[in-house]
């Protein structure tokens, strides 16, 4: 019942019309790159398997529907049985993503493949936000260690529960999220709040506390009352009395607030020179990538960045925008081509039933991604051409090249074909898949652009096919 | 288990120690109004009622965080049978509030209060987020409907479930999100998609196959192809085939993209012209407050307002920082303030255990909060004194005022005793409270600040353990 109410009164006048047994395809894909970024990390699939395996409407929803009085008798009888038995062909969790190329593929009859949109959407935009956002964090944050602890600033319960899934897959080390460590396996952790410290008389009696309690693990907050003037030299004090001849011990201090550039640096001084190099520096307070890039670039000491509400959230730019477009449809075996026009070129779509390619040059770094008719077929061993579809003298032949077709077949006639990995290898996946790209397409300012080109035969269509919708 | 995990340390480090029994008060307040605006609208007070009527931990959980291996058996044990048996105070739903006004006042022991913040701020966060946010846009929209149809981009499943109820509380319409109405009663509705349009050999067939099938709201969405060519006559031509000589029907045009300004002023001329006078305007695509104050000012006949990405996510300032802090202890009856100290002003909390006044001028406008010690009383008979807590000879006397104790009991000792209004009433009660603030208050940009203030008696405890603290 996650979904908007039109998908209901186009279902409802799909299955009142002729079009009832037509079956469609509809293409996932987004726009633009979050925070004018140069890519986009794909999470969602999971989610998106969940939903379609258990999608179905109980007596009381279709009662619930009924009670709305909009749709037919018929029509909320076939929702009573009503289950998804169409094909999806889908990127992999933690692939690199890049505008205008399908994500995902939906061919199915046209009432299913319609009633699917509001979810599929919510999750593939929720979390691919997300994943994006973590890899940048910690691809700013460099061999630091990176936890995501946003629950308290995420919109609702699956926000901060899915967010911490995404930002693991994106690159992020841990969590404060419990829930997200019991169901998924994301690994969770923490140590105390200002409310501990609060809690005791003085801040060396809280530290002490905590320091018994968990010698493995003790990270002391020294911000509650003077960073420099009483945190600190505490913390130094508790580690010597109860940490430092434990060999199991493990310690560490945390900064929430002020100039953690500074204050870092100062504290990492007085814990040296208290004998103690081995006490690790922890910082928070609104990070996000710039942030982290900036603390880096002045040499800040440190060794692991707390991030919350900017990742959670994706502050700086909180709308992943992919979008749901019908581009083909089929009837008896024949497939033919939709297109949707618009006065603003950017939301003209790519017509048909399409494969995507993806292609490396000869060191295996991606280059661009193809989009192909259904029934091309590209040679490897013939010379590649590709040209940009806006400005369609620019082009270039390839003779060294591979490549590889991204969608692969998660459902076929509404049965699962596909065994997702688990979350620790996605997460690799994307880590690998990250790691793979050029620092030009990451970099956090004015990337480079990657490209996306159609096949001259699929430009050919479009073009012809604007050509004849405009002149209507 | 949607906790931080230092929760749970910090909850077993009381367990283990002389701490166990203690009693502790905490405040939920924020330091900022999104967007710099001048108020905020609560929500979220119906989830933290059924979070901690529910709250508890099954044996699967407990196990699962048994086997983190951080946490001592005899607290595990006490998990097992945990339930939330303390007292908490909080303003209604619908309320305005103010930074660092004690929104929530928890008084419990000091486990209990400890483990129920992740959520308690979570729920409050996103909620009052989004509902401020929709008080804004349906504010900017005057008069207008204002339907939220943000489900696809929301973050998850409950950013755009409770989103909506937000959302609904906070002045807009209706919804597209069937699940919000199903489970909150929130109105939903919808028509069609681009997809609808574009599954039909043309666009004129596309209508008029939709308004044959609802001819009570046949809303036809123009711009597929081309809005004023295309879109616009072909409405014109089924709404005069097919709805208008129809006593009953309803019909409306939504354009969707494109200079919505021109655009509307374009299509109301032609629609006008052809004698359908009745047809209304939606519009739609990427919309806020601050887009639909332009369009009104440029006079676009809109009847219609559809809200999406920007009001789910609350895009422009995605991020509500309700935070929770200590603020008394309690042993033997004995109630002692606490402080947290920061080299940032701003992040200075205001101790002990406080009641909250609203005061209201002879007009019956609000002018002030006014923050009190827990056991002060304020005789309306007598003259009040208001003064800046910072600025402190900027002050003034009230002669002639009324106050409102704003934090009522939710939770004796456990119990709820509150029941909570409708969502229709509180709904209304919102529109009440929204109506009785002062335009300047409620302006986009530069809005006037609205007092908050401390009694003397709070101001002189807070001055004094200010400087105890910091000359320790």
């Amino acid at each position: 019942m996650m979904i908007d109410f039109y998908e209901l009164t186009m279902a409802n006048g799909y299955f009142l019309s002729d079009k009832k047994d037509e079956t469609v395809y509809f293409d996932v894909f987004f726009r633009k790159n979050p925070d004018q970024g140069g890519y986009s990390l794909f999470v969602g699939l999971e989610e998106v398997i969940n939903y379609i395996k258990e999608l179905s409407f109980t007596k009381k929803e279709v009662d619930f529907l009924r009670s709305k009085n909009v749709l037919s008798e018929e029509f909320l009888k076939y929702l009573e049985t009503f289950r998804f038995n169409g094909d999806i062909y889908s990127f992999e969790e933690g692939e690199i993503v890049y505008p205008n190329v399908p994500i995902m593929t939906v061919k199915a009859n046209i009432i299913e493949a319609q009633l699917i949109e509001t979810f599929l959407l919510q999750a593939i935009n929720h979390q691919t936000l997300i994943a994006t956002k973590a890899s940048k964090i910690k691809n700013a944050s460099k061999d630091k260690i990176v936890i995501e602890m946003g629950a308290r600033r995420a919109h609702g319960f699956t926000s901060a529960l899915n967010g911490s899934k995404a930002a693991y897959i994106g690159g992020i080390d841990a969590t404060s999220n419990v829930l997200a460590d019991q169901l998924y396996g994301v690994p969770s952790g923490g140590t105390m709040a200002h409310s501990w410290v609060q809690s005791f008389d003085t801040e060396y009696e809280a530290f002490k506390a905590y320091a018994e309690l968990y010698p493995g693990n003790a990270t002391l907050l020294v911000d509650t009352y003077n960073t420099l003037k009483s945190g600190v030299p505490n913390a130094i004090k508790v580690i010597k009395e109860v940490l430092l001849d434990n060999k199991e011990s493990s310690y560490a201090i945390r900064i929430d607030s002020g100039d953690l550039a500074y204050l870092s640096k100062k504290a990492r001084e007085m814990l040296d020179a208290s004998g103690l190099e081995k006490c690790k520096i922890v910082v928070s307070n609104a990070l996000d990538e710039n942030l982290i890039t900036t603390l880096l670039s002045q040499n800040a000491p440190i060794d692991i960045f707390g991030v919350g509400e900017r990742l959670i959230t994706a502050k700086s730019d909180p709308v992943f925008g992919a979008v749901y477009k019908i581009v083909a449809n089929e009837k008896e075996g024949e497939i033919t081509p939709i297109i949707k026009i618009s006065d603003n070129p950017i939301k003209i779509t790519n017509p048909d039933y399409k494969k995507v390619y993806r292609v490396f040059n000869k060191e295996g770094l991606a280059i661009a991604d193809l989009l192909a008719l259904h029934d091309e077929t590209i040679d490897e061993n013939k010379p590649l051409v590709l040209f940009d579809p806006v400005h369609t003298w620019k082009r270039k032949e390839l003779e060294d090249y591979k490549i590889k077709e991204m969608q692969i077949p998660i459902f076929k006639e509404g049965k699962l074909v596909y065994n997702i990995p688990n979350l620790k290898e996605r997460k690799e996946f994307a880590k690998k898949n990250l790691s793979n790209l050029m620092n030009e397409v990451k970099r956090l300012h004015n990337p480079h652009k990657y490209y996306v080109d159609l096949t001259q035969e699929l430009w050919d269509l479009k073009d012809q096919m604007i050509k004849t919708k405009r002149s209507v």
